[in-house]
């Protein structure tokens, strides 16, 4: 959906970008080229357009995945993939079996929960009532804020806890994941980090190892969901049923 | 809860067990000890119990996850941790990126698909109805099954296709994990394979890799869910509110 590439656009794999300047001082730093997002020429995944040049995948290489169900859960597959291929510090997705299942933890848990929730409140606050003018309950609004608040705190009282970063001192892809995901209610005007003094702290620690400039281009979008158009009846025709399996 | 560590605990890391006998014969062959499943002594992790000596972690590990939010969730890290603790073989998480993304993908898609519209099918179908002895109107029976279907045909259609295993010609952790989730309706009293010949096949050859003895095993607990009993009301109030957030 169009929906699904914006979203993931300028997502999580943006900011593998932060590799040591000293690898990256010795690519020459041109601008991105401009490439179609659909059809030949087309990025092959829906979280590489936003990387940088040295990460991109091939136009001739094969993606990995495949094209027929591409969607949000592809992105942390992706992201592996970019991780392994282009053998990306360690911090971000550690060699050592107990850091890294901390990371595969992390990453299991938020399909089902901080993710989830994090797409219900942006779509039940914002999307669906202004984008596709589909009314949305008080009470389904409510349920659905109180269960993004559920995630938050154990977000932050089971993975962050007292750790610099979500899996432990050190930015990892578990990082990336949450930070892009909570943009999405950031991005419907929730205050998710308000409140929560070391979610708060936790962000600015995220944004500072993204890079603060990466960080806002990488949610440029996501964060002007609230000033988002009625779409036009044919376009929520098409994408309203997408959007409900989506959401569910 | 309890159904969760019942439902992990035979469940895919078990087969992991199916390593290449040469490396097996080395190890003397020698019953699992019995452990307690709760308090001190108890193994760490609810997909732990099912595996064999060799790749049980010591008592005196630490658990790698942390203990205060275990979940289904949780068994994709630890089968993963396992897979690389253990260096078992190459085929059930490759190290070619792209053969490994493909795993990936599998793992990331099912927490939302397939693994989510199971355990709806078992428990509307079956556990809840006759276990907890809460009504389930045929309606809302009828929509999990719809979209138990839809899962079904994605992975028929979109993973299996004509290979061999869902993500190659050798069998992986996503058959693994697959193959795990299907015995839920399965125990519930779905026809899952009925009418689908390329995953009743692809059912075959899981099970072979296996080996059948284990594979049955396994799943002993999990297909004797259609008999169960209903449980008594202290219990019952303790694990509805628990499972009605865990199939949500």
């Amino acid at each position: 959906s169009a929906y699904g590439e914006r979203r993931v656009g300028g997502g999580p794999s943006a900011a593998l970008r932060s590799r040591p300047r000293a690898a990256e001082s010795r690519v020459p730093c041109v601008a991105r080229p401009v490439r179609p997002r659909h059809g030949p020429g087309a990025l092959p995944g829906p979280a590489v357009p936003a990387l940088p040049r040295r990460l991109h995948l091939r136009q001739e290489e094969p993606h990995p995945l495949r094209a027929a169900h591409r969607g949000p859960a592809q992105s942390v597959a992706i992201l592996l993939y970019l991780a392994r291929k282009y053998k990306v510090p360690d911090h971000w997705y550690p060699q050592d079996p107990q850091a890294c299942a901390r990371v595969d933890e992390y990453l299991a848990w938020q399909h089902t929960a901080l993710r989830r929730n994090c797409l219900r409140a942006l779509w039940h606050k914002v999307m669906l009532p202004v984008f596709l003018g589909e009314l949305v309950s008080p009470e389904t609004l409510a349920a659905t804020l109180a269960e993004l608040d559920v995630a938050l705190q154990v977000l932050e009282g089971k993975f962050l806890q007292d750790k610099a970063f979500l899996t432990g001192p050190h930015v990892s892809l578990a990082d990336l994941v949450a930070i892009t995901e909570l943009m999405h209610p950031v991005g419907a005007g929730c205050q998710v980090f308000k409140g929560r003094p070391k979610l708060a702290a936790w962000r600015q620690r995220v944004e500072a190892a993204v890079g603060e400039a990466l960080f806002q281009e990488a949610h440029e979008v996501i964060l002007k969901a609230k000033d988002s158009q009625p779409a036009d009846p044919t376009l929520k025709q098409k994408m309203l049923p997408k959007v409900l399996a989506m959401i569910q």
